[in-house]
């Protein structure tokens, strides 16, 4: 067996064997096999596709490349969720707790953003000494005592798609659903996940572009999930509509405490009661419009935002004292009209720049910076309204906003669905 | 402009334009785009393919990454020929001094061969002190004198096709006419060549595999000709048959030096006399038949051979001491009937392994290795009837034979043309 074979068969379209994928994840880890035959065999994968018994391979071989992590102690009450990413989505901080306070089990280990998205740690370390560096015996310990434990993912799970993802970064070799598919679900299956609520996002901003293909990519997510006695719940949601107001890290705290206190109404309100519901009805095997209910009445009695404030106070975080930046500029319109659109995109560049995300690896994170939207689609502006508003540390001078972020008409543009389809 | 972005407008089927592929070919050449994102961008254009401007821009910024060698002192009567490569494809070594012998100036420079396939200036190597280094004053000086000079390809001629097509061979991206023929044509357009007879291999054996590929292939290398002010001539020959009996350099030179004597007939003889009249007709600006005319002429009345022994003599060789191996070992049949099939790529690796080639670019080849075909396509064959002689220094229990390198049948096999198509 070797690369250049195996290169020329996925060129052909042919489909590889489970003992060809098996040496190529094993050797690629081991840099027998270089950085640029993999490249091309990943946009060959890309351009060709993969049966589903590929697919299957290929996570199988990703998961097993590092540490597999042994939930059973907690039993079979325990549901993991995932987010494709997206600029602002903070719905891991308000769903977590809410899931909790209904009884079940969330194990959640997450990781940091780079580029133009956020991370959930990186959000979590912005509230002062939270601990996001728990022991496995500390995290099932948390669980067992509180219902929910969120921490950073352990360094070496699934380390072949870890090096492969990095390679796809680099190579354009992104975009694939293949790649995508059993990227995320090698990652889940070597996290011990066996319930699993997986928000699919399509839209511009997003991974995937269009309906068809999210649709795609859930149902293998799905099928890979019964290959490996892992139920999954897929929810394609809406990435043309921004996820709440706050972007940046204390305030998207900020603004989940917001939502946990039931202040605040909204598409990321309703995103986060759908994902929590279709959450609690697989941990507690009830039909969704019970656990529904269920989700509506904690978070209108406040056991979700207290169970919020127990995981804080369990990792040793302090939200009294959430950073602020020293500086706040209002930005206003010189237009008037409708909002149509903003684009998630260049709010995730601009957040970064602000200091709110890290352009490389090693870069240190302003946790006080971000963007508060003043306005959502649809909203009237008249001239000299503020649109938003921009908290950083460095001078307003050293920044370049981006005209371009919104896009303002006469008209009122069409309501987007948040929820577009639910997969099983 | 960055790399990515153009990978993914590869990867979406879209035209590069001029700029993006200068920044590439530039970028790729100074290291700053990475052999991982070029290959991803290979395998993207090997499987989307390229429209014929980007072919030509690609072309033209390959042949601009090195030295443009300037052959105008030597007037227009210069013609240059090129083959797409083949196990035994010694036609240079009889070719240019036909070509010469004609009143034709042949400027050659050559390559050395890497796995299966041999190359000329190894081949010419194998003449005790034959000089393959000709500064460019000795290579003009002596073309001016006697018509031809064969020498070593200069180090720093497009520079960035060497880097690309060392990197196409070990990531299965071989196989991309749009990748082929701008290698060939901007090697071609640095070495100064203005007339250009094209011998393009089909068949099994070679990187083009069927006549469709091959006329495409020919078709883009005839407009990059005349993008660029060469007149190009495509011959497209049937790989499938052997080129004459001798593999491996010595051996090579030997059965040159037999068909320059005018002493051997066959595939080999007719493809060298199809290729010289093509030259000469080109080269004197007369018609096809009036060039054959010559050439045969020339091959009968030994104008040719003494050609060869001239340039031989000026490149300060000695043919009367060619290297011969100390075992010569004949390889016999055990069963009879017809040769249906030889397996020329089968016979490279063999060959390779007696000594004749190299496995890595730093290994030192043994001139005198090397076999010799018995019996050719359509020869009867009895039991015990020796089918090859192989020529080596290393001992055969060594070697590992591949039985599999001659079908035998109890039929003969249909008479394949050698000579396909030609295309100008």
């Amino acid at each position: 067996m070797n690369i250049i074979d195996i290169i020329n068969k996925k060129r052909l379209k042919q489909s590889l064997t489970d003992e060809e994928i098996k040496y190529v994840i094993e050797n690629y880890l081991s840099s027998t096999i270089k950085d640029y035959q993999m490249s091309s065999l990943l946009m060959a994968i890309l351009l060709n596709g993969m049966t589903d018994n590929e697919i299957f391979s290929m996570t199988k071989y990703m998961a097993s490349s590092g540490e597999i992590l042994d939930l059973s102690p907690l039993g079979d009450n325990v549901v993991d969720k995932h987010s494709t990413g997206g600029v602002g989505d903070k719905t891991t901080l308000i769903v977590a707790p809410i899931v909790a306070s209904c009884g079940v089990k969330v194990a959640k280990m997450s990781g940091r953003g780079l580029g133009h998205t956020g991370g959930t740690i990186d959000k979590l370390e912005s509230i002062p000494s939270f601990n996001v560096n728990l022991t496995k015996d500390e995290f099932i310990n948390q669980i067992n005592d509180i219902n929910v434990a969120i921490t950073c993912q352990t360094e070496n799970i699934a380390l072949a798609d870890k090096k492969i993802y990095a390679l796809r970064d680099v190579t354009g070799t992104v975009e694939s659903i293949p790649l995508i598919a059993s990227s995320i679900m090698s990652k889940k299956i070597a996290l011990g996940a066996k319930k699993l609520v997986l928000d699919v996002k399509v839209g511009k901003g997003a991974l995937i572009k269009n309906l068809d293909d999210a649709r795609q990519l859930a149902k293998i997510m799905i099928e890979i999930g019964k290959k490996n006695d892992i139920e999954v719940i897929c929810i394609l949601t809406n990435m043309n509509v921004p996820l709440g107001n706050n972007i940046g890290n204390s305030l998207e705290v900020a603004e989940a405490i917001d939502i946990l206190k039931n202040h605040k109404k909204g598409h990321l309100t309703n995103l986060c009661i759908e994902l929590s519901s279709h959450m609690v009805a697989l941990g507690l095997k009830i039909d969704y419009d019970e656990a529904k209910k269920l989700v509506l009445e904690n978070l209108e009695n406040g056991s979700s935002y207290n169970k919020f404030l127990e995981l804080i106070k369990y990792q040793h975080g302090d939200i009294s004292k959430l950073p602020t930046s020293t500086h706040k500029y209002k930005i206003k319109t010189n237009s008037e009209g409708y909002i149509n659109d903003i684009d998630a995109y260049k709010l995730g560049i601009l957040s970064m720049h602000l200091g709110a995300g890290r352009v490389n690896k090693e870069d240190q994170i302003d946790y006080s910076a971000g963007i508060v939207l003043n306005k959502n689609i649809n909203d009237y502006l008249e001239v000299g309204d503020t649109i938003m508003t921009i908290y950083t540390n460095k001078k307003i001078e050293d920044l370049n906003i981006d005209n371009t972020i919104f896009k303002i008409s006469s008209q009122k543009t069409k309501k987007e669905k948040l929820i577009l389809e639910i997969l099983k």
